[in-house]
């Protein structure tokens, strides 16, 4: 074995002594000083404003007027035109967020801690479907209903969980697994387990009964609900992967709708970056090809994980949703993947394929060798700011990504 | 078409076309007056006293208790062998009951009505697991369960449901395929469902706070919860297929601990009977096949509806639990059992199967023609009175029961 296929197999060892656990709830302010009252984090690699997608600059808008960095929609824009506001990343805050991924200073963030190696990792909470900031809506129901969780819904879960203790998601996540869920596009099960997790903690913490009437139908009524904290989950995991030398797996993916970007593990926290593919799927009624975004957000940290798409046989009843053609191909996706990354998972298996481990650790040179690229569950915004949800789909990680990726590596190991 | 084939292609159409929806929830003695002060209902074919396996005369002892027709366990079964109390087959009362099946004119009962054809079914609420009645347990703790479920659970839970409205179970039960579930032995998906369905409305009727939370912590930490209303919606599915002229499709399946009974469209409530098979199966820390009972309760009409057993390929994570071997087995059940059944299921689709319908409308002839026996997923109760479950596996119907009916159905088609 040589020093890289010893260094991706430690990675791999990495990512199964992963413990993530739910510990606690805290505002974005607190854990990330950087988001202070002039500042949006946003998904994918670092983008300025006049390269941002239309959903991208929605959201932005939105969130700037949430925070009260601005009274309209209009001022928000003209704010981050000239630099009174400011973008970055949610990666380098320690932050992760589907789609669009608005993350500002008053939001609650889920806390995840892998126990195992001490880090921690947050996320927003899912704020449901249709009309919602991460798809690029801004109107007053989004914010309201953002303000409703930030000042309800929030503390209320904090106190749930400091009653309750820590939840540990591992085995909420390979629960669901083996319940029809590949944990990107469908985290039905999930989303129930951690309802009924969170349920009798916040019965016993809430004495307004209208309130806890409101979060519990909220939760129970969001069958995405789990998405957010399965990122979290996965960013803990994946992050103590991070700078081990000489190894080539990728250790983040993710899309701020223009630029798709990979990290991998030797080379820290430098994105390789390329323009975005356009998922093929499934449109909601009234929508069609030329209504979406391309593909976006920070959610592809599942499949670096080595869930979502790459677990789709796990998840038959997903296929038809984002576009696939039967369960035999779901089967075919979960086995190609296996064939880019380093081993399968001891946790996240998939019971119908008689309870193989997902596919785990994607190493770039395999990507780049076989032509295999990473297959992302993805849902699909409509392109101009403000609409919303459109469809789900499946994607392609771009090859130009690994293909950097693979020269900057070969690079640093001194054989380009 | 022969005039069978006719009438079983009605029988599938019937079962096709059910609607069960949960109405409400009333008392035993509401709903079957039969059951009085000294009369307890059982599951499967009826059976005297004598002929009664262990966990049964357990059973019957603790509910005579729990229901005041006795003081002590002693007194309940001098009373049943005196005659002073009296037993009854639930499916002559309209309904049902998992193992042993017990069920006493206070205890609450899930009201299920297939919209379709206007008729009602009943089952009682599932206790959870271990030592609980329907294993055979009757210590105190478990009539203290039955006693909270009968004065807390079952008011509250009938202000919630009139509050909800009618909750649909068709289309629950054809999620909880999707989700891993086969509908007998798990039922972890349809058990979160039917809580998540639930639940808002209990919050919004109750108001003692310390109720609501044993009372979502009970359902949430119950992962057959669903199977009782599973079953009550199965009855009502399949009884209206009973008395189709020249129909020889089965319309229940019950055991009693000692004999396993059918029934069959054209020849009504008669019971065609043979001694119970043991379960081949995976037992709990500390117990093996000598301390296990045969076969026994009401669930069995899972099967007869054409899940459980017949949809295992929906559920890969159940199998391991009922000590099957390997994904592609459960496939191969679910593909076998299509061989003696009229079709297969509009309503309730095995995903991975592509979407195929579950084996429906199982007809006598077709299985003594094969010689393939129906699969049942099964517990197993300890074979000594009182002390509860021991494993779960899975079991055949015994072929002398469809020889006997179908040498009945011959002599009444007139053609023996």
């Amino acid at each position: 074995m040589n020093r890289i296929d010893q260094a991706n197999a430690e990675a791999l060892a990495r990512m199964n002594r992963a413990e993530p656990v739910l510990v606690d709830i805290k505002y974005a302010g607190e854990v990330a000083p950087e988001l202070d009252e002039r500042t949006i984090g946003h998904a994918g690699p670092p983008i300025r404003w006049e390269d941002m997608c239309g959903p991208m600059k929605g959201a932005v808008m939105g969130a700037a007027v949430y925070e009260g960095m601005a009274q309209t929609l209009e001022e928000a824009a003209e704010k981050v035109q000239t630099g009174a506001i400011r973008l970055v990343s949610n990666h380098s805050l320690g932050c992760v967020g589907p789609m669009t991924g608005m993350i500002t200073r008053s939001m609650p963030l889920w806390e995840v801690k892998n126990e195992t190696f001490g880090n921690y990792a947050y996320s927003t909470f899912n704020e449901g479907l249709g009309k919602v900031m991460r798809f690029g809506a801004n109107g007053p129901e989004v914010l309201e209903r953002l303000k409703w969780m930030e000042t309800v819904l929030a503390p209320h879960l904090k106190k749930a969980i400091a009653h309750a203790g820590p939840i540990p998601l591992k085995v909420i996540m390979a629960k669901a697994l083996a319940m029809g869920d590949e944990m990107h596009q469908r985290n039905i099960a999930a989303s129930a387990l951690i309802a009924q997790e969170l349920i009798p903690p916040l019965v016993h913490v809430t004495e307004d009964r209208a309130a806890l009437e409101r979060m519990t139908t909220f939760m129970i009524g969001n069958v995405q609900f789990f998405l957010n904290l399965a990122m979290a989950a996965a960013k803990a995991t994946m992050d103590p992967v991070k700078n081990i030398p000489h190894c080539s797996v990728v250790t983040a993916m993710s899309r701020n709708g223009t630029n798709f970007g990979i990290k991998i593990s030797a080379l820290g926290d430098e994105w390789f970056e390329a323009p975005v593919l356009m998922p093929k799927g499934l449109y909601f009624p009234g929508y069609s090809e030329k209504d979406a975004n391309p593909d976006m957000g920070d959610s592809a940290i599942m499949e670096t994980l080595g869930v979502g798409g790459f677990s789709m046989a796990a998840a038959p009843a997903v296929i038809r949703f984002v576009g696939a053609a039967s369960a035999g191909e779901a089967l075919e996706y979960s086995r190609e993947m296996q064939e880019i990354t380093v081993g399968t998972s001891e946790s996240y298996v998939i019971p119908i394929m008689d309870f193989v481990g997902t596919a785990s650790g994607i190493d770039i040179r395999k990507v780049v060798e076989t032509g295999i690229l990473p297959v992302i569950n993805t849902g699909m915004a409509h392109k101009e700011p403000g609409v919303g949800q459109v469809g789900a789909g499946i994607v392609k990680a771009p090859m130009d990504c690994f293909i950097k990726a693979l020269y900057a590596f070969a690079h640093a190991e001194g054989v380009d």
